[in-house]
């Protein structure tokens, strides 16, 4: 399903001398408006402000910045140090998703293999691997959602939160790719979408795309999340990941930890769904991920008016961390990964390596 | 603290001709508005919409309600059917907070008691009896703060949801009254506040009648309240209850029972406050208990636009039921019942019969 999918999320516009082109995700559902990135500050800013997000799309759109950030070098010892700039600017935009440092190492591992080219050459070839990073996230979706779709079952609720769906990478998603999958399949399903204060993008980005797709999408409070599993709602939880650790602990959109506790409560798996650019391998565990910690006005200005008293506390983590024993599996283009272990992770490393 | 709160939740303005007025509690924090209610259905309505909420302020609206609903009976006749009449129709507005029927049935007890007297007697002591319901609250809300105080101690972490304070009571509250006799006794200790969605009660009520009293409050979004229970911030959770069941079971806000399974999952003790006219010792356990489902647009427009794409499913229970099993301890106006037993539960009630 997901080719009835009627919006791009993220694309390079023209040649070399081209520029990016997002979806804003942050007027949607009401207003679905592109953008234009025409320089890395617009870039930055628009993943600042999560008019593009989700691990694997900040990964696409970071790699293309920095074809917008040595667009205009004139010879390779500028685009050199205009590469290490851009790559140092943009990875100051988002502390927690790994596959913005992981593509923005990419691109500088790529170019300095051309060391010896002309500007031109180096620049096309920067082009390229910006277009492979983004077709290879789209290809990990599709393999995600076939080594996930066996765990929707006919007739099952599934419960997912926040986005990790086309709107959060390149292709047709995570967790939303193994939706797609199990749709494709013939399958009927009902998906429960918790709202994931406090940008509403489940409510806001993954009920939009999954109503697109014919999917059956209900939108519930996520303080509702444990009362649906209660009531016997759902058979399966999966959601995306923002990181995740050596030992398979995974940093989530905020809120994903709470699910996790109430699914093993109840007995329900728990899924995360994620390309292997979103395994950082030199963290031991989740501890040492950093965790991203947004503005107030988020939580008490998310809609455009305020709905908390002025100048009281508040407290906005972007994302938290799941314990792998929490996690049932880990689902990935290479193939589901369970139980979730150290040794199953290294095992699944070293297959990479 | 609770004298230092500047607002009146409910009030009977004038003598037995007189009105009931409210804070309208939609509105706030941004406005602090006073709403008159001079007919029954106006103040259906304020109960209905949530103009008036908690389940003690709603039995002392309901109480005031009766009085407005015989106010111009010519004859003990008249007064009766409509007695009769305006009870069904009160009864009606909300089904889950038993507090309401409690109080209808002690007002038409009361009536039926002086079935013999002029219209005008009666007038006067049913709205004598709608002052004794307030007053009682009022009493019965400073005791259970007494009686839960040292469950609070010096430096502790202390997490609710939805609200429980002056604004849903006649009083200075319940899970809040515990909370304004420990800052009464010179404790200091930090709340933090679930945002409760959809109407953000947390976030627009309890932060802003805490703020008042010169409480340390933070505003989280629901699905924070599992991180910061991880991160060893939370000593202990309070919350009310919209009834209590023979068993201990205990009808809340929706996401008080998912609050009750993090906090065991973290070892965190959790608490219900309520006074007796919660408890509702017909009902055998929670299943028993109506919950309330409330319209979409709470879900998808609760900020006064749209948050969610049009036509999407939606799922809105206004309350869930936790288990006495996840309930270390329910404080009441006649102290402290731990742990919380069927056995214990009747030993409460006979106490009181």
């Amino acid at each position: 399903m997901a080719k009835s999918l009627s919006f791009k999320t993220i694309r390079w516009i023209g040649g070399i001398d081209g520029y990016v082109e997002l979806l804003d995700q942050t007027v949607l559902p009401d207003e679905v408006t592109y953008v234009a990135c025409r320089d890395v500050e617009t870039l930055r800013e628009a993943i600042r402000s999560l008019r593009v997000r989700g691990a694997p799309a900040i990964g696409v759109a970071a790699a293309m910045g920095v074809v917008l950030g040595v667009q205009d070098a004139k010879d390779p010892e500028v685009l050199f140090e205009k590469l290490e700039r851009t790559c140092a600017y943009l990875g100051s935009s988002r502390p927690t998703a790994v596959n913005l440092f992981w593509a923005l190492e990419r691109m500088k591992r790529k170019a300095k293999s051309l060391a010896a080219r002309d500007v031109g050459a180096i620049k096309q070839t920067l082009l390229g691997e910006a277009y492979a990073i983004r077709d290879e996230d789209s290809a990990m979706c599709q393999a995600i959602g076939q080594a996930g779709q066996s765990l929707i079952e006919e007739g099952a609720g599934v419960l997912t939160h926040c986005n990790a769906g086309a709107l959060a990478t390149a292709g047709c998603g995570t967790a939303l790719a193994v939706m797609y999958a199990a749709r494709e399949r013939g399958k009927r399903f009902k998906v429960y979408a918790d709202e994931t204060r406090p940008l509403l993008q489940g409510a806001r980005l993954t009920a939009w795309e999954l109503m697109q797709a014919g999917i059956d999408v209900t939108v519930i409070c996520d303080n509702m999340a444990a009362w649906v599993m209660k009531e016997g709602k759902i058979d399966v939880v999966i959601t995306g990941a923002d990181r995740v650790a050596a030992n398979g602990d995974v940093a989530n959109k905020i809120g994903t930890y709470g699910v996790s506790v109430l699914a093993r409560w109840h007995d329900v798996p728990f899924y995360v769904a994620c390309p292997s650019s979103t395994f950082d391998p030199d963290l031991g565990c989740g501890d040492e991920i950093p965790i991203e910690e947004r503005g107030r006005d988020e939580v008490t200005h998310g809609f455009g008016r305020s709905t908390a008293p002025a100048g009281v506390g508040c407290y906005n983590p972007a994302f938290d961390v799941t314990p792998s024993a929490l996690i049932s599996g880990i689902i990935t283009e290479r193939g589901l990964i369970r139980p979730v272990s150290r040794e199953k992770m290294r095992e699944f490393f070293q297959d990479q390596g």
